[in-house]
């Protein structure tokens, strides 16, 4: 199966946050971001297993700054590891304002994916090839949370989970 | 101040899937679904806190089954726990093919809402009192899901996460 | 053909007042709100009737107190009387204003639903059996506003709605 | 207070069926016409009044043809006469099927809207003058179904509805 | 072939300016306005030619004057001239604030659209037989619209552009 | 005042085509894609100009291949030459099909923004410095296209448009 570099996924959006996006507050709301967030995951996804694909799960994605009303939303999205049929696709998130020349990091999470054949099956996706120093350490964090995907879903005993457990006993030895 | 029980917060959401809302496949996209789910539990948070609420984290989320185009997406949300100014809000959905009648489970997560005051700050919410063994049963797993969010956004060390790290060693020791 | 009880419908949906459904005033649009009442009624048609339905009438709508913009919409649907092939809805709504804790009800209407067979054909509904004292209620009144329907609609003559001339005469008599 | 013809509140719209207007048969759901025939309705009701006004009542609503994905849908509003505060305003749906060269009757109903000051509360609205045997028609009816609406609304007693019972009684007696 | 008036294809549509349509200013945003002048021309379009087509071209469009939020927008569409395949389409726009009474040009913008067969390939349009002094003017036009089209998408020589280069040539030989 | 480079105001959007999108031959419909493309010009006038800013007009926009249901539209817009108050911005499309691997040119135009003051009335912005071959070109053709637009508007002669005239005379005398 071929092989595909990270950059050749990477997806850039610009979306402008409107009235009907913001809270009482006039900031962007939590689920409308990430709604766009899952199309650009979407979008990374399908330029790295040209197939279908579909959100499989999204991992804890943590809201730092508000976004205000009239701002730019800037997102960008790059497949971080692919598996066996499913990809993790790291999406990454700013707030921008024009006004002001001032741009802000808003939000990251991982999304991960999950190729379908035309009979909406799983289908086997290529591999990934990180090349910069921010891929490669993003490609290395994968399994791990792929781990703690799997525990939390109850799939994987938290003894299996090797790469998990390092962090924790790393921090227990020291 | 004020306590409240869990089913005081407990808020009902139905929802038509339209062709807007899916993929190719016909089924509805993850990102619409998210979208839904912040709704329903940002009207929990308010339920509870009787404020402005804004989303500050949403734990793995993850999808189960596919909900069909003309299908109903159900949506049930209720507060799990509350700590100084902040909820977490554990949201489930189904969904409901009315002609088949049949009902499968689609998707589980938790939201995680900071109250605010009038400026925009944090301000203290009230307790909560979980009643039936199901709540009783998600206020407990908080704090373990609390310390892996404070771990994840590198606000806690792994060594700190007393509660969590039970988790692993209760594995390693057995 | 099988009966089905009232509350087997009941149909609750929870909406957010959004810049885009107000009107210059904040208030939610009235348009926006019957779009909503309307997909709570055909949510709770279909829960009885198992088939695809399409509104077939409207009866009178009127709306109470207007709901503020980031208020809740809170809207109750439950079938009240089935036909041959149609059934009557009714659906009620309510604001609520979590900062106030103040619930206020806002309107309500009876909708009719026609149950289609795969061709688009009318098709036989199950029989409703009202439980409540509000559902046999609003069952007993639905006789009444079918006949006021079909003679608006020039489809029955006004000397042949006893039930509805009744409730004239009653008052004429007394 | 001045007087205004009713053809100066005249209102066209013309509005195309797209895929998430849609049910399953591919017909134009009843909540989203609903939801146009409002906007019609209120910018006729803005037309005659030159204020700010809202919906306060909808009367039988009744769909004769659904309307098809892909079809125009084309409403026309008109006030057919004016009380102190509020206006009646009817309005006209036909589908068109511009491959077909096929125009139908889809839909009429009966808006009422209030007029609104800069506070809020009701003001007073311009006469109306019916012209064309049409708006005459129109115009003699709205006493009638106001006594309706009042009687339903239970702001009125059957046995005061002089103009409805009218229709009744002429019925009875013939 | 049949021939068709241009007033045939007449087309009005009115829309409401709702928050999510404006800028930070309150105003329409040019974007929205274009995307309900592309359904008004298309509309139009389907009323000439009664087949499917498709926007191909859109003329020089300017925005004289802004349409404010809660303002009606006013919006006429007819064909100006038919070619082969192709069909322009003249659209015109209007501000209406009904609380001042005052009616606004707001935009003005020739279309082009193209008729299509059931595969998708462009088919034969009706003549259109332009009436009125308007109707004959922006007709007349329509020849030197479409040689600086074919010139612009570098599809004409400037040098056979006759009715086109008349207007720079007698200018300069006044 | 200040100047600016080309390539600072240069944005990138990509959006998927949903249903709502599209036409019945299921391709994107000409009106939703300008609507993007003015949110894309949008932005980049406000790189550039770090103003609030309006669409004062559009140029020949000629739509080539249409974009297909499911599939990409990849826009990038970069400001293409500043005048006093008013920028240019040149706007290209593509389609991308990812299943297919195939990206195709869709459409390119020319927007102009106007920059506004906090009284909404026009103010000076930077100059722009073009950097490439593609960046000198557009911004050598923009006084030709601005000559074009006065004209249309009706607010310069054909006579002075010398740049203009100059596509027609070496025409003319070649």
């Amino acid at each position: 199966m071929e092989e595909k570099r990270a950059r050749e996924s990477h997806t850039i959006m610009n979306e402008l946050v409107l009235p009907n996006d913001t809270n009482t507050f006039g900031n962007l709301m939590g689920g409308r971001l990430m709604y766009w967030m899952d199309i650009a995951a979407g979008m990374a996804a399908g330029k790295h297993c040209n197939a279908p694909s579909m959100t499989a799960s999204v991992d804890n994605l943590s809201f730092k700054n508000p976004i205000k009303l009239g701002n730019i939303v800037h997102i960008e999205a790059k497949v971080s590891r692919a598996f066996n049929t499913s990809m993790e696709i790291f999406v990454k998130v700013w707030g921008e304002d024009l006004l002001h020349q001032y741009r802000y990091e808003s939000n990251e999470a991982y999304f991960t994916f999950v190729a379908l054949d035309p009979n909406g099956k799983p289908r086997p996706v290529p591999h990934l090839i990180p090349e910069t120093p921010e891929e490669i350490r993003v490609y290395d964090g994968a399994l791990r949370r792929r781990q703690l995907r799997l525990i939390l879903a109850g799939k994987m005993k938290p003894d299996d989970a090797n790469e998990l457990k390092a962090l924790f006993f790393a921090a227990e030895e020291s």
